[in-house]
């Protein structure tokens, strides 16, 4: 295996911050990114990684999963119908959340990673901050890694440096890696609108990182 | 956990037979199954899916996946270029082989399942005759059973009846459990041609097997 990594880049606060510990770690010419179109509900998310990962100098490649969309949809066991790639809820929105979507991601990830001797992978995944979310936890993490050296044979590592960070923790690291400018480019918000609405709970931990670390959020400028 | 179960089924003479395998464990009306539309370059291989399932009497959903078409395709790391969904390789077909497929495959049934509180799986992998797979192995089979009981909080059981059977003992598996009428409606040539072209490796592993086993191939009659 060699040191070449790929960042799996989601557009957000802390794979961005992962994409610096990377280029940090590993220097910038051993890092790529890809970037999953699984349906989300905000397509701005696609476009802050494409934005994200120029900005870093860094290729992204974005691939395509519609198997997300067909699962958030409903019971359809009626034989030999085909499910739809899009379905929607009772808020007209996408349904689209399924559990363990960090393993499928991760598995996509390492098929990538295998066809180009890529050795290394990182998520930004943490088991802090994030309870109810078992797919993001340490265990999960290494159970998967060993499914995924097994099943392709290969000696893949999976990193995720952010597993037992606070948000504080996380801004304190974006601070150190110099991710912070990078850090105007990301999507963090709920309801998809740029200047981020403030209120939903994600832009609400966003905020708490950002004030508990004494930093300002360049997003917000 | 239930004792529903839900049978990954691919419309070849391995899930097929596990297809049966599960109704005389589980009771025929546990059973339910799921077929993977992942760009297979026989489209003939969903239709036969469903025709067994029907045959069986149990429901059959298709789930849609187009990352293989998109990962089996070209080395594509240029910023911002999304994948095509359908690549072709040098014969003209699509090319869809991604290591470790299984992984997703079982991944996105459990998913599937956790939906539904289904409680078991069952896969047609077998790491005899299959070399040159690892995906299939039992030591992949055990550490992504671990992989999705901590990445979905589930006690989910993957079972996999053929794991160590030759196809010799498959096939007398299928006489046992009176899937051998069944066995009409499967698909096993890659060639994609009804009959079977009888000279493909597909087709000589099959035929080798029923002739160990002493039985007459439905498909051929």
């Amino acid at each position: 295996m060699t040191d070449k990594v790929l960042v799996v880049l989601s557009g957000g606060q802390d794979s961005t911050t992962c994409l610096y510990w990377a280029i940090n770690r590993f220097g910038i010419g051993s890092v790529s990114s890809v970037t999953f179109d699984y349906g989300q509900r905000h397509r701005i998310e696609l476009e802050c990684a494409r934005q994200v990962a120029d900005f870093a100098n860094v290729p992204n490649a974005i691939l395509p999963i519609d198997t997300f969309a067909a699962l958030g949809g409903n019971a359809l066991t009626d034989s030999g119908i085909e499910v739809a790639s899009s379905v929607e809820d009772d808020t007209g929105l996408p349904n689209t959340f399924v559990p363990g979507r960090n393993l499928i991601f991760l598995t996509f990830a390492a098929a990538y990673a295998y066809q180009r001797d890529i050795g290394h992978i990182v998520t930004g995944v943490a088991q802090t901050d994030y309870s109810g979310y078992p797919d993001c936890r340490e265990e999960t993490m290494t159970a998967l890694q060993s499914a995924i050296r097994f099943g392709m044979e290969s000696e893949l590592t999976i990193h995720a440096p952010l597993m037992n960070f606070s948000k504080k923790q996380t801004v304190e690291l974006a601070l150190d890696l110099a991710a912070l400018p990078a850090m105007a480019l990301t999507h963090t918000c709920y309801n998809g609108v740029r200047p981020p609405c403030g209120s939903c709970p994600a832009c609400e931990l966003r905020i708490k990182g950002f004030r508990e670390a004494g930093v300002v959020d360049p997003l917000t400028l």
